[in-house]
């Protein structure tokens, strides 16, 4: 499926905890550049989700916001 | 301020375009990673946002997925 | 890509507006249920959707609200 | 209250399963069509929610996205 | 409708921007504790929404990040 | 760091609840209004945050619903 989110972020698995009934899964996307996403536990069996896979971090533009130091 | 948010994606605006009220914003985070936000037209004057720009993607947890090809 | 989020409700697209940089998209995931999407315009050109082209509302389970009457 | 969310799809909940704080919440909103939402423990309570019982998906326009095959 | 939805702010809307698809309401929810909402003009024009009238910002829990100084 | 959000409440913590993965942050930003957040456990080790303590309660604007009675 081609998706209309404007950012797909594609990189590695390099942590993933369970909790209850929502998981966290840390994608690294570049060298350094880690993001985190919160996503179920069910999402996280689906998909087959473990350290070490490539993955891809995906986010719809009206969730980015911008910061400035 | 320090946030909650898990994702602070520091980089480079390298494109604006303002709407009636809506703009987006692309910023580089790396060589060839482009994080698109869509915020205010407002968020955008008060920033001072504008192409060159050092300038962050901050992106909660909970409003990233996860693809996996 | 298989996607982390939870609903993916396919149907027909049967009403679209382009704004200045937001375009809205009216999808029909059932007789009588219509879905409405507040994406890029950028997006709507990439995805090519059109009245009358099957496409499919995709939304992170973090999104849903849940109403009681 | 009448709310500005583009998105109320009415239905049945069909499953409930709460976490440590968050709880997940399956609607059929149409034959074989169910929207999974991700809430509160405390909404849960304080709407009343149980398997069986009348309630609608509630989404911000925002909040979907578009996908085509 | 009862939500689950965490959050109701009441207050009266204070200004109204419209842009070609997506309006900005902003709505003081206290002396000097003004909250900016972004939502389609079709909202606006459903809830008959204009300077002067009461009206509520409604926030998931989700959505609400966390700054300390 | 400057943020494009358009919602900083400012408050205290009143009520802290840390689940497996994911935390519930309750902030007074006026007497009697009480915002509901839902961060990640690590965020709330990071800011320190605890009952009494000063914060803010931070909401992008595309984020923000109306309701109106």
């Amino acid at each position: 499926m081609k998706l209309s989110a404007r950012n797909v972020l594609s990189g590695k698995v390099i942590a993933l905890t369970k909790g209850a009934t929502t998981a966290h899964v840390k994608i690294e996307i570049a060298a350094g550049a880690i993001v985190t996403a919160s996503i179920t536990n069910e999402a996280v069996d689906e998909l087959g989700l473990a350290v070490g896979r490539k993955a891809s971090a995906v986010i719809k533009a009206s969730d980015v916001m911008v910061g400035v130091d």
